[in-house]
């Protein structure tokens, strides 16, 4: 049996909310001992009794039992007045006193016994204010108190989002909320792939695979109608929006834009109707980005006017095509064109790859890709043609051709031109691939952040649990990846527009948008995602949440429809050059010819009273943003033209100097398309009637545009652009907007609008 | 038919190359036509003939055809001179005239003409000397030449990674390598499930499991050997290293470690050979971090003198179980203790699951957790108990028991202190977690810089295709990843050593090292293996490449044995107190007692000699690394210090003030890490003997120490510690080491010594 607890004596009443403090955190070691023994030995307004019971009750050879801390306990919270404000511990112990022994509190020296005793609180390290509040029952606070409001009509804003396209992304998602589309696991890859293609079959026989066809093959000539359906599939099962991907755009869109009438008439009907399954055979195993380099090759015989078509070696294969491995029956294949041994460069064939009961054909060779991160309802294969002939009728002859002498024709003289204006017209794929990379954006912040504002871990001592989006932390890994979201909403709606109403002289700017947005998103969502799966912990790992595949459909967005590193590094090259038409092949020793015109402007906005304004209007100032993304861009274009041309006059080859600023390349890009992006926000929110989503949206606009200076400060301060004051007010004002857009996040979330079943996620619903 | 193209004229000749440059990428729209048109009018020493054939080639309503552009090719490449520089196109044009009609170059204005053409080329963005470069039929470059070289005994240096440990590291190894542990599809869940259990079986019957525990129940009693195990295993699937943590680590350890000999003798042998395959039941649905919250109720009967094992609640299920949803025979349980209805807070008992036929028993009702996004090889599930009753025995007793009396008994006190000195035993995951972590980011770099060294893709005009690790960009994209990997390496040897010679008071510093090594180094692992995906490509994407597998079995790491974000916080408490024995519980407001006596040294550090030194000496040297990683750390905590102070001094509620300053807590936790990584690295770098070895370590430290600083250049420039011109240096230095260690970087991952099999990826091999 322990030994009941001995009452404590007058001064140790006082000392007692001390002592409870430093033993129920196991405190007394050496330090605080001796501590005690200096306050001990020093106070003479203590007694002997007094001081007998406190170096008893202190020595660190006997702790306390634990009966009689509860003792202490109840002895301090059973005299403790909830309405009353204790500034320190020793105001706590002489309320203790005055209840247990008013007579002697009468006559104690309080005066003398504070001051001493805050001494000893400080010596303790101890913050005595906050250290009383822990002995009541309750204490309030603001973290705990904080929460989800509706302040704006979340239908408006996602009529907003939605824009003129709602009827269609309405009727496509009551569609994807059938049970037609019920999520299959990825167990099986055969049955996956075959249910993708059933999935497929259903969006054509409704129609959605021909929309971005002409009217007389069955569709409705709308490619912004094609974007939108690309991404709304994207809230359901994404091997599907792929498979779809490949097989009305890739495929289809490549007969449509590479091939002539003869061609659209021979095939595209069958595509839009998935009758006819094919693939787009460009990518080699030993050339992806370098499309130039593939070694297929197409032999012209002029005797036959067929053209034979050959996979040199093993490393000269068509890799990762979708729809090779299983349910392909064509495909429009790349390869390099030969007559009489000489070589006219990249062409385009449609070869048939399969019969019709789906047996590979003779000389054609396919091998299954095997299990991928991702997308395993796709049907990725490598494909080798063993002399494989085709006649003359399957070159896809819009920009290159054969005649019937077996002359080779194009209406563009140049190779590279004519190589570069046969990839160019395959620009929607990279319009494509963000939309849907946004969705999937869309969905992992709808489960992340409405699992946030009702997931409770850890409170106040003795409260209630808090939800873990009330945690700083928590909405500074989550809110930015919002309001970036929302920003690229905008700027993907920008980008789509431009490139419906392109002229042929806006080309390469469009190119140049469509390269970098791509890369943009696609990275951004890659980061999104993987902190959403974070952020949602052990949840967050368990597929039937949705972040797993939702992150691993979606990783390889980075990679296809053009190498990220690489498509900024073009759109770097197209930023140097204002004039070229097409971009993707300019050599740089030939377009350094970029003037700093914009960077004049950087002289008045270094003003010292503008590197050091902290004031919240400034801030919060729409134009400052813009001017400061502004003078990044322009800073480091001009920078890196002058620095490219330096290297070159020095007499380094060009391609190493290319390499040597390739880094410097990559921000270029960056630079460049982050400023497109705030530009179109800002536009948007400017643009916005309903003053209470307006609000929203300036506060979203304000936190991505912030968040990027706080990200790229360091180049900033570099610059002399801005001063520390500068930027550590502007990462205080992250904080704050995180934590006012905090209430906002799950209604800003529910404007996504995604069906709950093609969510799915148990935590999200 | 296109016509024949027409010979030149002399003044054409002369203007040749810059003609066929400008048409090569279509220039010719009407800026640069206008420029044509100038020059054209005032080069009076140009005949009206050559101006014709001028504007004829020039008119950008007639571009040249395509047998022109080869015909143009030809006449210039066949007159140049390989071993020639030509300082413009303008010299070129005139070798081409002095070839092709020497008389007339005889009295051609040269002069003249070169200061014209020489004004035209700047006008139209021509960089002359790269320009010309590019009609010679190969032109040296460094991009290209640069590749591979082994300066160091790789083998030697594998023996400084693995040190004492070596023979037991190759054992496991070469164990391993067997077919008895080749990769299975993960298709079937209950076919990798029980795979993964065989292979354990596998590890128990060699000793590995038992390898920790004491002699007499069939181990060695090293803990040192457990470690290596676990991180030596993680070259092979992951889903069996965690199943065999979940075996011999937590399921064994915490018998060891919360139990009394009662429980040693009755489980241990049998648990150490997986006779009594058991499962570590702690984490519940709504308690995961905060284990002080969880509802699991053990309610003692004294009658019966049994404990009664309840779920109250769904969402009060034990969750994430590993060895639950199949295997599991037992668990060690954490519940709350309640005695005649009494909390006594949480403890921990040894409940059954499952008979000898592998049902579960009466109460017990287990549910899979299903598909994850990795680890599908471990069976986790839920478990609900439906008052199930177990006798007195089997509470595991080292920290709290209830004795013969039905009394409550305990060595600790305070029931805060006894749950963190229970918690505090299973420290040892905080290590075996993060070393797993390092061996999957070994393969992941193994495969992603063994690939970039084969890889090709471009190249300079005209010549072959360089390897893509000699790209500046994808050097940074790996090369300080490399670096990191081998600065954690050191720091988790360091971690393991202090763990392992531990003493009672050192025991919250190396909680603190563990918890923060293990969210640096599971981060860090998540970044690398991210980024060797995408560095790989599509290649990277297919699960052959297993990069897919190293990332998704490895994401959850950031998550279980504490989430990271806890975690950070935890180190943040612990540095923000000297002497605090156990840190998990520590209330901030009895903390603050940090005195900021180191960061005094700023004064002298901050000489404007220093925070502007770009000497190499000076940026290579590890004491300025050094001072610069501690001024942050100590800067950080300092200024957190107050901070927090302040706030509560200011009457802020202690909570509340914790959250406002969580994102200053991780960053906190963060510099402390880095600094101990840093001073770890620099030690083991002058420890080494081997000149080459010591050489290529200097540089990877260099890397490291000089990468971080600048990530952290906002700020070092906001503290005023560094000046842009220095910040800007180091970057320049960063590109510099990748450089340089792109030549070592394959016999850097070779040194990890992976076996082949293990590693197992085609691109890698």
């Amino acid at each position: 049996m322990q030994q009941s607890p001995n009452q404590p004596t007058p001064g140790g009443l006082v000392l007692l909310p001390i002592l409870y403090m430093v033993w129920s955190e196991t405190l007394i070691q050496d330090q605080e001992n001796q501590a005690f023994i200096t306050f001990l030995n020093q106070a003479d307004w203590l007694s002997e009794e007094d001081k007998k019971f406190l170096r008893e009750k202190l020595s660190p050879e006997s702790p306390p039992q634990r009966q009689e801390m509860e003792f202490w306990w109840e002895t301090i919270t059973s005299a403790i007045e909830e309405s009353k404000t204790y500034p320190n511990l020793t105001s706590l112990g002489i309320e203790l006193l005055r209840k247990a022994a008013p007579e002697v509190a009468y006559t104690f020296p309080i005066e003398q016994a504070e001051k001493e005793l805050s001494d000893l609180e400080k010596e303790l390290g101890i913050v005595g204010k906050s250290a009383a509040l822990s002995f009541k029952s309750s204490h309030s606070n603001i973290s705990t108190r904080y929460e989800t409001q509706v302040d704006f009509d979340v239908s408006a804003l996602t009529e907003i989002l939605d824009g003129q396209r709602k009827p269609l992304i309405d009727a496509l998602k009551t569609f994807l909320a059938t049970d037609n589309f019920d999520y299959i696991q990825p167990d099986n890859l055969e049955t996956y792939r075959n249910q993708v293609l059933s999935w497929c079959r259903l969006l054509a026989d409704k129609g959605y695979g021909a929309i971005g066809y002409p009217e007389e093959y069955g569709g409705k000539d709308d490619m912004e109608a094609y974007f939108t359906v690309m991404e709304t599939l994207s809230y359901r099962d994404l091997s599907m929006v792929i498979k779809f991907g490949v097989q009305f755009g890739l495929w289809g869109m490549s007969i449509l834009s590479l091939g002539t009438k003869k061609h659209h008439d021979k095939y595209l009907k069958a595509i839009g109707t998935l009758e006819l399954p094919g693939c787009f055979a460009m990518t080699e195993t030993n050339h992806g980005s370098n499309v130039k380099g593939i070694e297929t090759t197409a032999n012209y015989d002029h005797q036959s006017q067929t053209f034979t078509i050959h996979t040199p070696h093993q490393d000269a294969r068509k890799e990762y095509i979708g729809n090779a491995a299983m349910h392909g029956k064509m495909a429009t294949v790349f390869a390099k064109l030969l007559i009489d041994g000489k070589d006219y460069g990249v062409s385009t064939f449609v070869v048939p790859l399969r019969d019709e009961e789906g047996n590979t054909l003779p000389g054609v060779k396919i091998t299954d890709c095997g299990r991928k991160m991702g997308l395993n309802g796709v049907d990725n294969g490598l494909i080798a043609f063993d002399q494989v002939v085709v006649p003359r009728e399957n070159m896809l002859d819009r920009f290159s051709a054969v005649d019937e002498d077996g002359q080779f024709q194009s209406p563009i003289a140049s190779d590279n031109k004519r190589f570069f204006t046969m990839l160019g017209t395959l620009v929607g794929g990279r319009i494509g691939i963000p939309r849907s990379a946004l969705a999937a954006s869309k969905s992992g912040l709808t489960i992340a952040i409405r699992y946030g504002d009702r997931r409770r871990q850890f409170g106040p001592e003795g409260g209630e649990e808090i939800p873990i989006l009330n945690y700083r932390m928590h909405q500074r890994r989550l809110i930015p990846l919002l309001a970036k979201t929302y920003a690229c909403h905008f700027a993907m709606e920008y980008v789509t527009n431009r490139f419906l109403q392109r002229q042929e002289e806006e080309m390469q700017e469009i190119e140049a948008l469509a390269a970098g947005m791509k890369s943009y998103v696609t990275w951004q969502n890659t980061a999104t995602l993987q902190e959403c799966r974070e952020a949602c912990g052990g949840k967050g790992f368990l597929s039937e949440n949705r972040i797993d595949a939702l992150k691993n459909d979606t990783d390889v967005y980075t990679t296809f429809e053009g190498d990220n590193t690489v498509l900024m590094q073009l759109v770097a090259k197209s930023r140097l050059s204002a004039y070229k038409e097409q971009f993707e092949n300019m050599n740089l020793f030939t377009i350094i010819n970029y003037v700093a015109s914009k960077t004049k402007t950087s002289i008045t906005e270094k003003n010292p009273l503008i590197i050091r304004n902290t004031d919240e209007d400034h801030l919060l100032d729409s134009e400052f943003h813009l001017s400061a993304f502004e003078y990044r861009e322009n800073s480091i274009l001009d920078s890196g033209a002058k620095r490219l041309k330096r290297l070159m006059d020095e007499g380094m080859d060009p391609f190493d100097a290319v390499n040597v600023s390739q880094h410097h390349l990559v921000n270029m890009g960056q630079a460049y398309i982050e400023r497109v992006i705030l530009e179109k926000f800002i536009e948007k929110t400017d643009q916005t009637s309903d003053p209470k989503i307006k609000d929203v949206l300036k506060k979203l606009c304000d936190l991505y545009a912030l968040y990027q200076l706080e990200t790229h400060k360091g180049w900033y301060l570099e610059q002399g652009y801005m001063e520390g004051v500068k930027t550590k007010a502007i990462r205080k004002m992250v904080n704050q907007l995180c934590w006012e857009i905090r209430k906002d996040a799950v209604p800003l979330v529910n404007a996504f609008n995604i069906p709950d079943v093609c969510l799915a996620a148990p935590i999200a619903l």
